[in-house]
This record gives structure tokens, C-alpha cells and sequence, in this order.
């Protein structure tokens, strides 16, 4: 769409679940964008609405204070006792979603965003679980409503590889993936590798601030498993279930073996694959001794890489430093002006 | 667009200049993928002209056979005297031109271009220095008819770029680029690391269809000059002429520097940039020693890497292999796909 359409003449009224780091920094985001979204895209926002664990479900349908919300303030409106009548209080016509996700179940994030999409909004979130546990009905209930549900976040945040296949490599199928996607490993190999042990790795990682206080999602494989998940499902049209990725993490993983390796000019790392297989699409996610010209050994500290192979390219690389918050907030920014209409500039 | 708009609901008349090596992967292509881009995106599509430097300028507005053409024969149609007469008479909505780059001018592309835009055409190049020394004229023509000017192929084919830059990342700016843009000198400088000569490492890369028979262009420069002007020209809209972009080849570059660079754990590559400088933007294509960490110190053989930093991303790093006529094919697909409206396979 090229310039303001119909329906992005009038402000866009946002609400967010989950004010925390990534909450915070999207609307921080938002508002040092808002000339150039006006500008370029006839985008207009107003905060009607901010969820959170201590703040409880905050609705003002004239407009929050995003000021008083960015220093973890109320910023006015009312309470709602739950997420349809904060809905039906904040009229929103976007909602974003960034609370923690559980990768076992997607909730109470994937109950959210139903609700937000039965209310008649656009339903943004950075949440893996809730993509992949409920990504067929998310994307139906969106059709139904004529909505958009968009995830830019959920896989390799910074590199907006589902819009780069929606968008910019139309008629391509994907046909085998293979990636480094999780950065805590990486940086416990690396460690290994330098003569250190697996727990000064994780303090490592938690010292940059790439691992939880309980890295196992990371170092069992979890996180890389929800995110191979995520692309099979998103960009193969393959919905892939969590226990259907085979799954080996490193915590077993010898130090001496990975120095060994390391001695011989290879490199461990977990490496997730998608490929076609005699049964069908098969994911994994697995420590690999790789060979020294491969592109995913060359990968540092807490950068991910990507390997696509399509039926019309024989492979495209993509990479980028393990995002923080503002990483995520821009995938939801990008998400945003896709979902309102504004998402290309036009064919100049 | 979701679904078959009005301009796609008939066969779109598409005419190509240049029927050698990537015109005609294009038309296999095209032919290959005729009932994916039917179902996804309504379209279809009739070749009513083909021109070359052989055949002339064919035109058929009833069809020509596309068989045939592929084969290497006329394919039908008759004569017509030149490229404007050649337009009247195929009366194309779309034009593809793939004839060979002329670095300095951009002709005779630049003229065949503004000729088809002039007519009412969509149009649609590989061409770098048609992109350079036309992007402004060509970009006003297309605005004034209503019309689309695509050039995806013109910067790392294989690598959507500008698309990526124009429909997934909005409400960006690019700030700074590194990249390694041209693979026959990487593929020289890798011969020389392994101890042989320049004139040995163009045979390798002449060996594998990466240098021309006259390797100039890449060995001095003019190849990677020409794809960061056209990087800094359509994504910072910063029109940029080749007498801009500061060049060092590595014609000159002595053997056994380049050894003892690689005895000292470095590379030597030659690196493009795109950086703010106190008098504006600084563009520049120079051997550089890169440090054993640097992603593009892992580039192999005829691959090339980008490093893009965004104002709203530290870094984004886009690899592909350096491609052939089938890659340069496909994204010709895509700026085909984007003119006609079905670029999008909608927000799901």
C-alpha cells in the first residue's frame, strides 16, 4: 500500500500484555518512531491499554500515559478483572503480546492472543510457545476476523525471516534448513574449548544476559527445538509439534571431546535441521562436530546463523547477534505496520 | 494483495531483451513455476516478445513459442526495427531486460528501460550500471506511469535485499554496510593464501563461470564499486555516483603479503563499505586484512556476505553463493511477482 489508506487515517489504538523489558522498549520504540511512521507509513498510535503481572489488566480508551508506563507507573485508566473485559474496556486494534513463554504449553499467552483475535484486533506476539502450540487456530481465528496474527519475534529476532518469506521470496518453497539458533550453547562450547568447564559456560551466557537463571530450556535444546518448530510450521505450512523434533541438548556433552574436536580444527556447536526425510519432514536439533569451512562454524559468541535452502536458491544465509528487548520490540514494530497496512513503501 | 486482483485476472504480455544465459533460465523458470504462481497468486503470463543480439526484435502479441525460444530459435513473431517499435508491437505489461552491464554508462540497457517504462511497462533489470547511472530517471518514469522499476537482481543475486529493506524492514534505516560483493577476488586471494599466483587464481575463478574471460571489472574494483553505489543509490536513497565510491583493486597486491597475512591467522578480502563520514556518506571498495573473529573473514570461494546496520538492529548479516543465470532468474521471478500485485501472499 503505498501512502495512508482508509485505515490508517485515524490513530491506532494499541495495547500491550506484558510490560516488562520487551514491553517496555516496544513502546519506547514506538514512540521515537512515531514522526517517521506518520511520515512515511499515515500511521498514528495511542496506548489504550497495558497488562502485567503487578500492574493487573490497566485499560483507557482516551489514551495511557506512555511516559508513566515507560517508568513502570500505572499511567491512568482502569482496572479489568481479566483479558476480555480489558479488551472490551481498551478497544483495541492491535494487540501485542510479550510475556514470558512456556514452551510446554504456549498459556497463558495462547489464551491472550485468542481472546484478542475473537475481539476483533491484530494479534502481535514474540511468543515461540504460543506459535507453535496454537499457531493453526491463531492463524484461523485471524482469517475468520479478518485480522492479522503476526510473530515476527518468535524465530531469530532481528532477522524478519517470515516476512522475508511472506514478502520478499514469493513462489520459493523452503526445502532443508539448517542453523545455529541458540546462543547460551554456543557460548558454554566456546567456554568448553577454552579449557573452561559447562558451569563457567552458563555464567558466561548469564553474564551477557543471553541465558535465564535456569539455562535448561537452552542447554537441553528446548529453545532451538521451539524455534525449529516455529519455521517448520510457519514457512513449510508444516505444523510440527515439540515431540516431534528430535531432540539431544549438550549438558552431556564431554569437555575434553569438545576440545578434542577443537584440537582437529572442528567445532561442536547445536546445529538445528529441517529436512526431507523417508517418512516425511524431519527436524533435529543435536551437538555437531562441524567442519572448519562451514559457514555455522564460523559463528562467535552470541550470533545465530541460518542456512535456507529453497527450490529456486541453493542457499541463503542469514545471521545476527542474539537479540535483547529492542531487538524483539523491532520485529513487533515491523509487525505492526504490516499488520495496518503500511508494510511496503511501494515498488519505487 | 491477497488473492487475484483486477490486473491479474488476465495473462500478463511479457517481453524480454536478451535471450542468452539468464533470459532464458528466466522463461524456464517462469514456465516451471506457471501453476504455483496461477494458485498463489492469480497469475498468468504470455511472452509476446523476445530480442537479442541475434534474433533482433521479435514481437508476437498472440504468443510466441516459448519452447522454441529456449531452444535457441526464433520462436515465432515478426521483425521489428527497433526497441520502440518493438514495444508497440508486443504491447508487453512487463519487461525484463538481461543483456550484459555496461559498467560506465549503463547502455544500451538504460535506454531500453526508460523506453519500456515510457510505454506503459513494468521494468525489470539485473543490470548494476543501468540501476547507477538511471536509478533517479528510471524510479520518476515508473512513478509518473504508474508503473513499478525492480532491479532485485542487481545487488547479491540470490539475496532479496531490496525487498527485504522495502516490505520487511520498515520504519529502518540503514546506517553502515561491509560486505564482500565480488567472489572472483576472493576466490584469487584464496589461491595466492594456498601459495599460487594471480594469473592462477582468475583461472580458478574462470574455471568455476565466476570471472569473465576479461576480469577487470571484479579484479580492479568496478564490480563491487558498482553494487555499493547501487546499495547506497536504492536503500539509503542516496543516488551515488561510481566516481564516488574511493576503489583499490587488488591487481597489486603482492602474493606473499597475502600469505603472510594468513600465516598471521588473517585474511586479506576485498571489503565494500558504506559508512557515515564527517563530509557525508563515505563509500569504499579495498583490500582490507580482516581479524580471524570477523564473519567476513569466513567468506569461502564464491560466496558473498553483507553486514547491514540498522538503526533500529545492530547487525544483519545476509550470505548467498555467488550466483549463475538460475539465481539472477529467480529474483527477476520475484520483481515479476511484486510489479503485478501478487507480492504478497497476505499477512497469515
Amino acid at each position: 500500500m503505498i501512502g495512508p489508506g482508509p485505515d490508517t487515517m485515524r490513530a491506532q489504538r494499541i495495547a500491550l500484555i506484558g510490560a516488562g523489558g520487551v514491553g517496555r522498549a516496544l513502546l519506547a520504540l514506538l514512540r521515537r518512531k512515531a514522526p517517521e511512521l506518520e511520515a512515511r507509513y499515515g500511521l498514528a498510535w495511542r496506548l489504550t491499554g497495558v497488562a502485567g503481572r503487578r500492574r493487573g489488566w490497566l485499560a483507557g480508551p482516551a489514551g495511557l500515559d506512555v511516559d508513566a508506563v515507560l517508568r513502570g507507573e500505572p499511567g491512568g485508566g482502569t482496572a479489568a478483572g481479566d483479558v476480555r473485559a480489558w479488551l472490551a474496556a481498551a478497544r483495541p486494534d492491535v494487540v501485542f503480546e510479550a510475556i514470558p513463554s512456556d514452551a510446554l504449553s504456549g498459556e497463558p499467552a495462547l489464551g491472550y492472543l485468542r481472546a484478542a483475535l475473537e475481539h476483533g484486533a491484530h494479534a502481535i506476539t514474540a511468543n515461540k510457545g504460543a506459535l507453535v502450540h496454537g499457531y493453526p487456530v491463531l492463524r484461523e481465528l485471524a482469517r475468520a476476523h479478518g485480522r492479522a496474527f503476526l510473530h515476527e519475534a518468535a524465530f531469530m529476532g532481528g532477522a524478519p525471516v517470515f516476512a522475508l518469506f511472506r514478502r520478499a521470496l514469493p513462489a520459493a518453497r523452503l526445502v532443508r534448513f539448517r542453523g545455529i539458533l541458540n546462543a547460551t550453547t554456543t557460548l558454554i562450547l566456546e567456554t568448553m574449548e577454552g579449557g573452561g568447564t559447562f558451569a563457567e559456560g552458563v555464567a558466561r551466557a548469564q553474564g551477557l544476559g543471553v541465558a535465564e537463571t535456569d539455562p535448561s530450556a537452552d542447554v537441553d535444546g528446548w529453545d532451538a527445538a521451539l524455534k525449529v518448530a516455529t519455521l517448520a510450521t510457519v514457512v513449510m505450512d508444516r505444523p510440527l509439534a515439540l515431540r516431534e523434533v528430535t531432540r539431544t541438548g549438550i549438558r552431556d556433552l564431554a569437555p575434553a571431546a569438545v576440545r578434542a574436536a577443537r584440537a582437529g580444527g572442528h567445532v561442536v556447536r547445536l546445529v538445528s535441521r529441517l529436512e526431507p526425510g523417508p517418512g516425511g519432514l524431519q527436524a533435529s536439533v543435536r551437538p555437531e562436530r562441524l567442519e572448519p569451512g562451514d559457514p555455522l562454524a564460523g559463528v562467535r559468541g552470541a550470533s545465530l546463523l541460518a542456512h535456507f535452502e529453497l527450490d529456486t536458491l541453493p542457499g541463503l544465509l542469514i545471521g545476527v547477534h542474539e537479540g535483547g528487548p529492542h531487538t524483539t520490540a523491532y520485529d513487533m514494530l515491523c509487525d505492526f505496520v504490516t499488520a495496518v497496512g503500511g508494510g511496503d513503501a511501494g515498488p519505487a
